[in-house]
């Protein structure tokens, strides 16, 4: 599903901006750490979080990775949620603390956070460069 | 409608990732260049990309600016296409490779392209940083 020679990006730690559809039909888009286990493109989210909402209303999904060696060179993936997993123990968001900020614990959680994981099924790409 | 605080990030040469709806309804998101006029978000297309198809059926859009110096820093801007006005001599796009390669003209030019700038009126951010 993604071309071989854009698989590096999956491997960064660029961050991943990701697109969904709001409540009125409208594109919202913003930037998160991701991960990806060579199937799925997995991110955190807090179940309060609109996107999250937005996800439940609509699965279909787009992400935009830029190569942080060479602005002129991303990847789209642009796919649906395939699955959302609870992360009671913060096992996945603390890993993405180690990814992005070199730390074991997450420092930004909040004790009433419930964290859930956001599994991506890409099912189309595009790119550049 | 830009937050004061963040306005300096729409004077950066950092990329913004802009979203749009296809044509079955889902997102589509990539990085482009930009330029901000104090009014509007500014972007170069030709008249064959997807995402000027996707603007003439529905003109809304977000776009994810973060922070070059900071990447835990970011504005989403949210709205529609206001206008879309003809580049014909290219003035614009090179202005754009001024702004991002520091050359007086876009070296990437096709001689086919039909180039136009699309203006996005802001109507909604949302940030973080």
């Amino acid at each position: 599903m993604i071309p071989e020679q854009y698989k590096d990006l999956l491997n960064t730690t660029a961050l991943a901006h990701i697109a969904t559809i709001g409540p009125k039909g409208e594109p919202q888009v913003n930037p998160v750490w991701f991960h990806w286990d060579g199937s799925y493109i997995q991110f955190s989210q807090t179940t309060t979080r609109q996107k999250y909402r937005n996800l439940q209303r609509d699965p279909h999904i787009a992400l935009s990775i830029v190569d942080p060696q060479n602005p002129y060179r991303y990847i789209e993936i642009r796919g649906v949620v395939a699955r959302v997993e609870d992360d009671p123990d913060l096992a996945f968001i603390n890993g993405m603390a180690k990814k992005y900020l070199g730390v074991d614990q997450y420092p930004y959680h909040q004790p009433n956070d419930q964290r859930i994981v956001i599994y991506v099924e890409p099912e189309h790409t595009s790119q550049m460069g």
